[in-house]
C-alpha cells in the first residue's frame, strides 16, 4: 500500500534517501498525517509529487517545509493512475526516546544526510495567483502564521492568520467539529497566538476574499494574552509603536515597509549587477582623517564597557602623564570614527575596477531631532570611473526609475495599502517617476527662475544659496509640472572639497536629483581628477594635505574623470512608500537619545 | 545623410530626445568622432542601434557611454539596408564656451532632459563569449582602462589594458602611425596610466590571446610615474599591499577578490530572495543589554573628535561631581556599542514575517591578530519561523551549495586564477561542496569518532569540551571523507543561552557547518521558544532578566519554534577563494592598531 510505503518506520533515527514511486491508486488518496508537534523535530521531506491518470497530469499539494501530510486530489471518475513521490522521509521520533540521541546508535556514529529545503509555502504564494488564489481551489494545504483576528459563530469559526508574507491575512473556516476547535472554545485563539491550520482551499462565500482555508485541523502553538498583548486590532499610534519595536513589524503598515524595504534593496542589487558594478563594503569604522565634514561618533575601547553596571569612573580609563587620554592603549592605538560616507573609499575601487557601489551603513552625531534624519542609516552610493557628470545624472536617473518600477511591479499589494492607508495617490506619484523625463538645469538657470518664480519663499533665493526644501520642491513639483529635476553646477563654496572645479572657476559639477513631495533625493557630482586643482582646494580650504595622501595618489598614478552619487537608503524609503517619519522605515532606529532593541 | 543628422550641431548646448532612422546605407558606415576629450563632458549617447540589410540583422560595436563615435561593419557584398539608431544626441561643446554654461542661456532656464544611462562595454563583456572574443572580430571599439604594460617593437607596441571587469587584459596593437603614438615615443604609457583606445577587434597573431584590439586612436588620459607607482608588474608581498590598500586593488589577486566577493554577496541576496525571505537591517550601534558575550566596541560623543588635535585632555570629557562619566551628556545618553551580532533583531522580524535574514556589519574588540580574525566583518544571519534544526541545516546547505554554485558558473576566469596561483584544486574543492552530499551527525557521536581515530589530536576530545578546528577538519576531511559535516546537539554548557535545550536536559539544538581545508564556517541553532525554559536558561547564567524584557515578549506573544545560522561573510569568500588572510578578502581590514583608509 502506498500509504505503508510513505510512513515506512524504523526502530531508530533514521534519515533515508528514498525514491518512492507508487503504483496504487485511490480517488482520494490521503497519506496520514502523524501527530503534528508543538516543536515537529523530524519530519517527511517530499522534493517532488505527482500524479498522472487517465485525465493527464494533475498539480497537488506543493511540498512545504516541515510539513508531516500531503493530501491529493483526483477526479472521482479518474479509477487509475500513478502518484510519484520523490523525497527524503525522515522518521518520526517516538515520544519516548525523544532526544535521547546516545542510547539509540553509540557505536553508529553516521547520522546520514541533509534533508532537502523547500521554501516555504506562504499566503502571498497562495493568494497572489493572477486569480488571487482561485487557481488552487481544492488543494489540501499547511498554513502558519499568526492570528489576527478569531470570529465564532454558532457551528464554526473564522480565524484571520496572517504570516507576514503579504498585507492580506488567509481566513480559515473552522467547523466546531474540526481536531483543535476546543482551542476556539476556551478563548486561546487569540490575536497575536501563533497557529498552524490544516485544509483545503476552497472559494469564499463572503464578499471580502476569493478563497479561504476549509480547515480539517487547528493547532495553537503558541497562546497570546488577550489582555497583556501590546498589538490589538486598534489603530495604535506611530509614537507608541516605536516603543514597542520589537513587536510592530506584525503590523499591517510596519510588515508592508518591511516587504519594499527589501524590495527596493533587492532592485538596488540587481540593477547594478546587471549595469556591471562591484559592491564594495566600505569600512565602518575610521581613522582616517579625510572624512572631513559632520559630526562623527568616537568608536574606542578605553571606555570600560560593562553592561552590569554602566556608571563610569574616570579614573578607570586610561591617561597619560599629563592628563591626556592614553589612545596608545587604544584598539586602534589613535581615535576611530564610524564613517559618515563611503565614497572616498567606492572612488578607491573606481578607480581599479571602473564601476563599483557600496550600500551600508554611515552615521551622523547630529542632534536633529526631525523626521528626516537617523544617526544610523543606509547609503548607497555608486562610483563610475571615466565617467563625467552627464554618466552621473543619467546613472542616478535610470537608478532611481529602476526601483520604483521594481516595486510597482513586485510589491502591488502593498503600494495598494500605502495608496489606501498612507498616502493617497502614491502609486500616480511613482509612476510619473518611472514615466516623466527627468529634466535638467543649471543651478545658475535655477536660481534665475525661482527669483522669477510668482511665489513667497520663506528663505529669499539668491547666486550662491543653497536650495532650501521649498525651492527644491517648487521647481520639480511647480514649475517642471511634476517632472523630477536634476539641479548642475553649484557654487564651490557651498560644495564638498572633492567636487570637480568648473571652467569659471566659481561652480562646480555637482548635482542634486529633485522629486516632487520630497526634495532631493540624490546628491552626486564629478571628482576632481586634476593632482594640481584638487591640492589647490584642500589648500584653499585649509585640511590637511597629509591626510590625504591616498586619496591624492588616485590623482597621481592614472588619475581618470569619474563621478558617483549617493543616496539614503531611508529617504528612499520614504519616498517610495509615504510613511512620514523616517524612523518609521527602518527597524530599530536610532536618534538622540534612542538605541533601544 | 546620416553622417549629417547623427551629429547635428546647435549653438547653444541642446539635450535633444530624438529617434533618428537613416535610410542611407553604405558598406562602410562611419559616424564622425569629435575629439574624444579627456573629459568627455558631452557626448552621444545612443541606446539602439541595427542594421537590416539583405543579408539579414547585423551585430553593430554596442552602444557605450560616453562614445563619442560608432562604427558599423557589414558584408562588403550588401549594397541596400537600412540602419536604426535610436537615442538621445548631445551636442558636443565648443571647446571655447566650455562650462560657461551662463552667458550662454540666461534667458532660458530649461537645459533638457538626462540622458539614457548606457552599461559600459568591458572587457569582461568583449572577452567573455563563448568564443573569447572571436564572435566580436571586426567591431569597431572604445576600451579604457589602465596600462599593465606596454611593450615598443619597431614599427607598433603591445599596450595591455585592464579595466577591472576581468584579470585578464585587452592587448591592443598600436602602430606608429596611429594617432596618439607619440605618448609611447615619449615612455608616458607606462605601468599604471590611464588609456582610451579605440580600434577594431581582430583576430590575436599571437598565441596567448584569441583577440586584441587594432587601435585607429590612442589617448594618455592619466599618467603614472614608472618610478614611484608603488604596484609594479613584480611580485609585492601581501603584507605590503595591505599598506597601499587604496592601489592594491589594481591587481590581479585583488581585483578578482573583489569581484568573486561582489558575486558572493549578489548570490546571497538572490538565494534568499527566490526563497521568500526579507532582507532585516539589523542595527549597528546598541544601547541594548542582551549581547552579551564578545567584547564590544563603545560609541560614544563624550569623547572630544577633533581630527586636528588627537590629544584628548581628560578634563574636556564630561564628568559628573562624583568623577563618573556623565552619560547624560551624550548622544544616546548612556553606553552605547557596536553590535556583535544582528540575531535577536532577526528573530524579532522571523516573529512577524516568518522568513528573515540580515547581511550587515558586525564587531569584535578583541585583541586577535590571526589571519582569521578581523575587528569589523561582514555576517549573515538567516532567521527562520515554524522551523526547527533540520530545516536550519537544510537552509544552511543550500544556502553554501546555491553561492559556491554561482561562482563556479559566474566567476570562471577568476576562479581559474585562484585554481593557478592561490590555490590549486580549489575548483574540485568547492565542486565537491556542490555536488557532494552534506552529512549529519550529533556531537555525542562525533565526540565518540574522535575518541576512536587513530590520530593524535593537539587537543584530547572528551565529551564536554568544544571541538578544536584540528577535530573539525578530521571529521570533515577524513572521516566523511571531503564531505561537509553538520554537527549537532552540543552540550548546553559551550553554547549560547537562547539555544533550544533538548529532552535530555544536557544538549542543545545547536549545529556547526564544517567544510574541508576551513573547519567550521555556519553555525546556527534552533531558539529556544518555550518561555519558562528561557526565563530559566537567563537565571542560570546569571543573566540581567530585566533587559531581555522584548526578547521575552517574543514567547510571551504568539511564540513560535524558529532556527537560524550565522555566516562570516569575509570566512566564505575565505573559503571560496582560497586566500590565506582574512585582511585580504575585504578591502579595508580592521586589526588591532589599524583603521586606515
Amino acid at each position: 500500500m502506498a500509504t505503508t510505503l510513505l510512513c515506512a518506520r524504523s526502530s531508530s533515527l533514521l534519515v533515508c534517501n528514498s525514491s518512492v514511486s507508487l503504483r496504487s491508486f485511490a480517488p482520494s488518496l490521503s497519506f496520514p498525517s502523524p501527530h503534528l508537534h508543538n516543536q515537529p523535530h523530524y519530519c517527511h521531506f517530499l522534493s517532488s509529487f505527482a500524479f498522472s491518470g487517465a485525465l493527464g497530469v494533475r498539480r497537488f499539494c506543493p511540498p512545504s517545509r516541515s510539513v508531516s501530510s500531503w493530501w491529493c486530489r483526483a477526479d472521482p471518475s479518474t479509477t487509475a493512475g500513478v502518484v510519484e513521490a520523490e523525497g527524503v522521509l525522515v522518521e518520526e521520533k517516538k515520544e519516548d526516546d525523544e532526544e535521547n540521541d546516545d542510547d539509540d546508535d553509540d557505536d553508529d556514529s553516521f547520522r546520514g544526510s541533509v534533508p532537502a529545503f523547500q521554501k516555504r509555502l506562504r499566503i502571498a504564494d497562495i493568494k497572489g495567483g493572477p486569480q488571487g488564489g482561485l487557481e488552487r481551489v481544492g488543494e489540501y494545504m499547511l498554513v502558519r502564521g499568526w492570528v489576527r483576528t478569531c470570529r465564532s459563530q454558532k457551528t464554526f469559526a473564522f480565524i484571520e492568520v496572517n504570516d507576514g508574507s503579504a498585507v492580506s491575512n488567509l481566513q480559515a473556516v473552522v467547523n466546531t467539529n474540526v481536531e483543535g476547535y476546543n482551542e476556539v472554545e476556551a478563548g486561546r485563539v487569540t490575536t497575536g497566538a501563533s497557529v498552524s491550520i490544516e485544509g483545503v482551499l476552497v472559494e469564499s462565500q463572503g464578499s471580502k476574499q476569493k478563497v479561504e482555508l476549509q480547515a480539517s485541523k487547528l493547532l495553537l502553538i503558541g497562546g497570546s494574552d488577550a489582555a497583556t498583548f501590546p498589538v490589538q486590532k486598534k489603530r495604535l499610534s506611530r509614537e507608541y509603536l516605536r516603543s514597542i519595536a520589537h513587536l510592530r513589524p506584525r503590523t499591517n503598515t510596519f510588515g508592508a515597509v518591511a516587504r519594499v524595504r527589501n524590495a527596493l534593496a533587492f532592485a538596488t542589487h540587481q540593477f547594478f549587477k546587471e549595469k556591471g558594478f562591484v559592491w564594495v563594503a566600505s569600512p565602518i569604522i575610521t581613522a582616517s582623517d579625510c572624512e572631513g565634514a559632520g559630526e562623527q561618533f568616537c568608536v574606542t575601547t578605553l571606555i570600560p564597557n560593562s553592561h552590569e553596571d554602566p556608571s563610569t569612573p574616570l579614573s578607570k580609563i586610561p591617561s597619560t602623564k599629563d592628563g591626556l587620554l592614553d589612545w596608545s592603549q587604544d584598539f586602534f592605538g589613535r581615535p576611530a570614527f564610524l564613517t559618515v560616507s563611503g565614497q572616498l573609499n567606492a572612488e578607491i575601487y573606481a578607480t581599479a575596477l571602473c564601476d563599483v557601489y557600496t550600500f551600508g551603513p554611515t552615521f551622523r552625531a547630529e542632534n536633529s531631532n526631525t523626521s528626516r534624519h537617523l544617526a544610523e542609516f543606509w547609503m548607497i552610493e555608486p562610483e563610475l570611473a571615466f565617467a563625467d557628470l552627464r554618466d552621473d545624472m543619467a546613472c542616478a536617473t535610470a537608478y532611481l526609475q529602476y526601483v520604483i518600477k521594481y516595486i510597482l511591479e513586485n510589491c502591488k499589494e502593498d503600494m495598494e495599502f500605502f495608496d489606501q492607508w498612507i498616502e493617497k495617490g502614491i502609486i500616480t506619484r511613482l509612476t510619473n517617476v518611472v514615466e516623466k523625463e527627468f529634466m535638467h538645469i543649471t543651478y545658475t538657470s535655477a536660481v534665475a527662475l525661482l527669483q522669477k518664480a510668482k511665489k513667497t519663499f520663506e528663505f529669499p533665493v539668491e547666486w550662491g544659496c543653497d536650495l532650501q526644501s521649498e525651492h527644491e520642491r517648487y521647481l520639480t513639483e511647480e514649475a517642471f509640472s511634476g517632472n523630477p529635476v536634476i539641479v548642475t553646477d553649484y557654487p564651490k563654496e557651498i560644495k564638498a572639497f572633492y567636487m570637480r572645479e568648473n571652467a569659471d572657476g566659481k561652480t562646480v559639477a555637482a548635482m542634486d536629483l529633485l522629486v516632487p513631495r520630497v526634495g532631493e533625493l540624490i546628491g552626486g557630482s564629478q571628482r576632481e581628477e586634476r593632482l594640481d586643482v584638487l591640492e589647490r582646494r584642500i589648500e584653499e580650504l585649509g585640511l590637511n594635505k597629509e591626510s590625504y595622501w591616498w586619496y591624492l595618489d588616485l590623482r597621481r598614478y592614472g588619475s581618470v574623470p569619474h563621478a558617483g552619487f549617493g543616496l539614503g537608503f531611508e529617504r528612499l524609503v520614504q519616498f517610495a512608500t509615504g510613511i512620514e517619519n523616517i524612523r518609521d522605515v527602518i527597524p530599530f532606529p536610532r536618534t538622540p537619545g534612542s538605541a533601544d532593541f
